[in-house]
């Protein structure tokens, strides 16, 4: 019996034959007919900050595969803590008992948490919120922040394509860091305003990032206090990122229930929802399970990764990294003559072009930067790693740097 | 740093420790408070038929981790492979080749597959399922069985705590083998019907378990052909454990859309859904993701979960199994003079007393094997596994012996 793939194929034979066996050859956010055609399908390897396509070339990883990879990829730390873990079990009758060190360590980092219940999926852990703050509140109405990434089930999935307007019947939209429009949303909601979802910043595909207004977080906090609603935070992006004890930790605006995955375990799956005090009974008695959620392999995974953060100040080093990658990419574009914004925090920035029709510019920069060894995404934000050393940034630098001669060449300085 | 729980915590303690952090305790199917508080709440290791708690007591393992471990517990063969995968990468900006071969391996292996796609949990397949069968057909109504589990998700969750009515908006409900119930669903879905989806046979907690009825499925496959409606299969439970292809492959009733996950990769977290030809292209309209979904780990356990499969040909070694545990289980009752209905197929079965008031008989019946060294369920299926040779089964049956006995010592002859 073989134990890996056996036949070594190129990326052109993996996609031909992908495209047999796979609807439109790839799904998902990794398909990269969402990206560019130049992009590779297919990956081999990842170590460190470094990824491998099929083909063998190398790339600084930029994307951190999309977050989860928080302290570089195959990180020795969490190895070992899966490898010790598998030599016990995984998949058991129950939990084990690095659940309750896990649950305990996060309650004790997490400012906000009182509580933890775990699961694979972000998608999980953002539709546990909803449906807890349903039970909490008896009430329907949860509140999003238009055009934001909340998961891909019925209720929020990006593309509508074969749910149901009555999948949304009971939210609510309005405009981030608006509070104007929120109180519209709000006075619309009536007296069955269960929530309110709100990610730790504004994120949105291709757009320019934009920070949270600290005015504006305190507001839906007195609001939801005002009307009994609760203020649920989907850290699934930022979460491990931008502070150890959660994103709205350094702005002092608390959340009664959060969401959490991506970078809690390093890439291994598992995701997680915290709460406060008050919202405990409620999370006891809405029904949440999955037939891997109490795997014990991807929870050491998380014990290892929030303990290697912590013992190297993870959050200092990807700050350090970012902070060097932004000072450089806007060095090179102001040389090139260009105009650019570089936004949202260092750890996860994100680039675009002034007058870019059609995101002409940002594909050319994309394309060269991927083939001068740069593994970035032209549409969302990018990801910083504990693996980015100085050397790693200066690498990524130096593909960033005929990226942005070649947007000048194609386009002019702008 | 510690790589996995370092102290050594007593089941009563990891208890006491868990109420604090954990809502209820515990969340989920494997809480013990929807089983017996005589039951152990926290596993520490597992290996082939035998699982180990927290305290050193172990137990065939009669419920392979609810379906998931089809091998046994920490197969060599999966964990070679898991290992090998490790060595190169798991979660990364693309999928691995392993995602390719796995996908060829199953399109070959399964029936009606032309295609497949992977999430991690059950619900994300036949929640996908329901969203390609709306997509494909531009209709809403998705027809059900009463009782019958599908997940946890809004639509379908069996606690309803947190969800809301138009959650479900578009639902319709039969009963099991019933055709003129399931035409009174059909015709009150009119011309909105998009799909029927049906688990291979009526499996119900606590409930006796009836195997579909042939001219059942039959008619459903025709009225769905008749109305453009798609027949989906929920293989979440049941798949690789009943027929390789598919557990309808043997009645010869096709399935336009099937949802797979457990025992897909013997414990490792990896759901499918698998489709015909004429989906294809609603399923490629469906945006479908999740951080983890392409890590190759999964992936590549599956792929050996599969071979192994064959290799061994476990779907006979667990029918073995099973029908040495049906004749030890049926021959003990009748020892003991009592009367009990043992439903389902062998390597799926579940057990329950005649005349058994509240239970009362089955949670004698299931503690004592308990303290005996087998794990069962009381409420819930139990399932073979290829680690469950005669010894085992053997073994098995004398922890079963002084559970009957405790039955009819408690209860009296029925």
């Amino acid at each position: 019996m073989t134990l890996v793939a056996t036949v070594e194929s190129t990326g052109v034979e993996l996609t031909r034959r992908a495209a047999k066996v796979v609807p439109g050859g790839m799904y998902g956010h990794q398909a990269i007919r969402n990206m560019s055609a130049a992009y590779p399908q297919f990956f081999k390897a990842g170590e460190g900050a470094l990824i491998t396509d099929v083909d063998g070339n190398e790339y600084v990883d930029l994307m951190c595969s999309w977050g989860p990879v928080v302290l570089g990829h195959r990180d020795p730390f969490v190895t070992a803590a899966v490898h010790a873990q598998m030599e016990l079990g995984d998949c058991l009758d129950g939990p084990g008992p690095v659940l309750v060190e896990l649950a305990e360590t996060l309650v004790d980092l997490i400012t906000d948490a009182d509580w933890i219940l775990f699961g694979k999926n972000g998608t999980d852990a953002t539709t546990a919120c909803l449906t807890i703050a349903r039970a909490h509140t008896s009430r329907s109405v949860v509140l999003v922040a238009r055009g934001v990434y909340h998961g891909a089930a019925p209720w929020c999935t990006p593309v509508p394509t074969g749910t149901l307007a009555s999948d949304r019947a009971a939210m609510g939209y309005f405009d981030y860091n608006d509070p104007d429009d929120f109180d519209r949303a709000v006075e619309a909601a009536g007296s069955d305003l269960a929530g309110v979802m709100l990610t730790p910043f504004r994120h949105v595909e291709g757009e320019d990032q934009d920070l949270v207004d600290v005015a504006f977080a305190r507001h839906v906090r007195r609001r939801c206090d005002e009307l009994g609603a609760l203020l649920i935070l989907d850290d699934v992006r930022c979460g491990f990122r931008l502070a150890y004890g959660g994103s709205w930790e350094p702005i002092g605006v608390r959340a009664d229930l959060s969401a959490w995955s991506k970078a809690i375990a390093n890439g291994y799956p598992l995701a997680a929802v915290t709460g406060s005090e008050a919202v405990r009974d409620a999370a006891a008695t809405v029904f949440l399970t999955g037939s891997f959620w109490m795997n014990s392999t991807p929870m050491a995974a998380a014990l290892a990764t929030i303990r290697r953060l912590g013992d190297i100040d993870g959050l200092s080093v990807m700050r350090r990294a970012g902070a060097r990658l932004r000072a450089g990419i806007l060095g090179q574009a102001a040389a090139n003559g260009l105009t650019v914004a570089y936004t949202g925090p260092d750890v996860m920035p994100y680039l675009t072009f002034a007058g870019d029709v059609d995101r002409q510019r940002m594909t050319c920069f994309a394309e060269t930067a991927l083939a001068s060894g740069v593994y970035l995404h032209p549409k969302h934000n990018w990801f910083m790693s504990c693996a980015m050393d100085d050397a790693v940034i200066d690498r990524a630098l130096r593909g960033t740097e005929p990226a942005f001669a070649a947007v000048r060449r194609h386009f002019g300085p702008h």
